[in-house]
């Protein structure tokens, strides 16, 4: 009764051979559950000879892609080699030979989603990539699935589990960036080269697949703003805690009309805000639509069963499907409705200076504020230094990003000097 | 290009209104991302002259529900009366008529599951109810569609709206129950009968069927145990807050084996959970899956356009939908692997006593609760009562429900009276 679909594997690494283990240990569950068996047929690997610690069946493993891509009896394609080359090759020729793809690669959507969304619809081969974003978190889904009927104005994602990893134990124990990076390097939580997480390029990859998805409107990969955490000082995350504030890599896209702004910055949100609790490596998606009002979804965001996890579901619904469906973008069907790329942006400030410990500095900082419109909400002083300056810390009313620099630039050396800027949002 | 379906609304108040307007007001954007436009053909009222605030046009109202369900031309009936009786015969009537049925009640599911998913699959009929569980939260796609391949041990839920926004209040105000249910009552948060909500029948009937989808076992309302907040004092939050616990209404569902135990009750979680800190009126589900891991889901529970979000996502579902899917349950079709009801599960406890202020008390109560397997993991003497009697909290670690009880009856009211005893989980 059950229907067996045969599937190759385009590499077999920490994700692949999740998905192999998760789907041959739990495979008599998901037939009883879905009516489906999956049966591997070729596995992609650049070395056949490696160990695995897996007991792949003689000649499963290949070296070779057209033994993947060119095995008639082959449906679905499911991608683990990240990257945008060869993947996207590979992916685009799969999906022109009319495969169904399953992919966890959100480089490849976040630069190529065009072609890849074509290839599909013009040989009718289905395109699935919820494991692209939050790993076991149904976040594609639930965009595309159940929010079809709400205008979404803003998500605030943590999406990226090595950067939330550091900055949770950073803001825990009060230690410096550098010192926990290399921690996180010894317990294998953060790459050995780490910079496409802690520069925020990750979350950047995620966030445009995110923003166009809610938005239903391509949000280029190149319109995302980003910054990283590698700057960040252990004395800011503590002036912000004083404060009520819990420091996090948010990925943030906000829609306004057509105005668009999609940016990855350390961000300090209210300790009380469901994001603030979300902690180590889980990652957390915050939204608003216009009709479901505040949601968020958290859990693994990486890991090969959490990753496995979508995959698979992707894997039955691929396989169960009809007909596969593609999400429409207004920006491509009606090029008059583009979106717009918002780079002037308002959000709260939180700023902290050294100053002269003399009267007069609370009045030229709030003076020179005002002239850019950026009111102070909150101010503390602190410690003096060494030197018998003290600090000052700075929390801002919604301010524009270019006038709350301008505003910084204007502010006399001779009084203060900027130490730390950081945005707030609530 | 566009399909139209047309559809009945089985009743209109809070939640019908909501959907009326949601699939007209946003009727564009539905169109241009679904394809799909819906024409409300009949909505069956109790009295169509009531002023609704809704312009209907001519006709479309009616007090006969045979002008729905007769109606040939309607394919997909949206019901919102709630309740077991009408409605459930009326789903019932329009499932055998082939009509697919979207709704929102969660007590026919609760009650009548079986005969509901029997009329369907025996007329090719969809069944939809998203909406039943957590207003506008996809936590019923998130277990069918996201979560197939994935073993799930647990889930802990807040459900319950009404209750959920009380005991915040109880928690920030040190306010007693009463007061704040006055409160609620006024400010339309609480029905002017709420012994569904506040005595936990509404959560229960939403834990068995979330249970029923997570353990792929129906788990009968019956079976679950319930009790509500009406005793909660605002001494015990209090107490618990002190030792870094937050007072939920939860409603749990664990499986470990064939064992299943389904329970609603004021529950302590540890502050940091991710769930202490869903406040006010949201709901949360939270959950464990062996490849997943730890997945948490918030959002609104309740309110016309939350849930009618969740009524349009499934009602889109509906009449995309080449084939309508029904879940399949282990102990329906396999009898042999029923799961069965635990009733002596394992959890900590916190008790709060009243004891005489002499020496040998605190030996007495640890050298009676041993006896029974139960061991204390912390305890607090407070205040001294009025008549010279102390106050005692004890936190215990894990132990049986029934040797739990049994340890607390054999204590010697000469010594220590019981006055509140609520369940820990972590």
């Amino acid at each position: 009764m059950s229907k067996i679909i045969k599937i190759g594997f385009l590499g077999c690494g920490n994700v692949g051979g999740g998905v192999w283990r998760l789907i041959n240990d739990f495979a008599g569950d998901i037939e009883h559950r879905t009516g489906l068996r999956f049966d591997v047929r070729k596995v992609l690997v650049r070395n056949v000879n490696k160990a695995r610690g897996i007991d792949f069946p003689e000649g499963v493993l290949t070296d070779n892609v057209e033994a993947v891509l060119g095995d008639p009896e082959i449906d679905i394609v499911l991608e683990f080699l990240g990257g945008e080359k060869p993947a996207c090759d590979y992916l685009l020729e799969a999906l022109r030979r009319g495969k169904t793809v399953v992919t966890a690669n959100k480089v490849a959507f976040a630069l190529h989603w065009h072609e890849l969304q074509q290839a599909a619809q013009e040989s009718g081969a289905g395109l699935y990539y919820e494991a692209a974003v939050c790993g076991a978190i149904p976040i594609i889904h639930t965009l595309n699935e159940s929010l079809q009927a709400n205008r979404i104005s803003y998500i605030y994602g943590i999406v990226n589990g090595t950067t939330n990893y550091i900055l949770t134990r950073m803001s825990r124990e009060g230690a410096e960036y550098a010192n926990v990076l290399a921690d996180a390097q010894k317990l294998g939580l953060a790459e050995p080269d780490p910079s496409s997480d802690v520069e925020g390029l990750d979350a950047a990859y995620k966030l445009s697949i995110l923003a166009s998805l809610a938005f239903h409107g391509r949000v280029p990969f190149e319109n995302v703003h980003v910054e990283g955490i590698t700057g960040i000082k252990a004395e800011d995350i503590r002036c912000g805690q004083e404060l009520g504030y819990t420091l996090k890599l948010l990925a943030i896209a906000k829609r306004d009309g057509l105005q668009v702004e999609t940016r990855v910055h350390p961000t300090f949100i209210p300790d009380s805000h469901p994001l603030a609790n979300v902690n180590d490596a889980f990652n957390a998606v915050f939204l608003r639509g216009h009709a479901c009002g505040d949601m968020m979804f958290m859990g693994r965001g990486a890991g090969d069963l959490p990753t496995a996890s979508a995959i698979v579901s992707d894997l039955v619904r691929a396989a169960s499907a009809q007909k596969h469906i593609y999400p429409t973008f207004d920006n491509t069907l009606h090029p008059s409705v583009a979106l717009e790329n918002n780079t002037d942006w308002q959000s709260a400030f939180y700023v902290r200076m050294l100053a002269v410990d003399k009267p007069g500095v609370l009045g030229h900082v709030s003076q020179t504020f005002a002239r850019y419109n950026v009111s102070i909400r909150a101010m503390q002083q602190k410690h003096a230094a060494a030197d018998g300056r003290v600090t000052l810390v700075f929390i801002t009313h919604q301010a524009g990003e270019k006038a709350m620099h301008q505003a910084l630039k204007a502010l006399d050396a001779n009084f203060a000097s900027v130490e730390s800027v950081l945005r707030v949002e609530s």
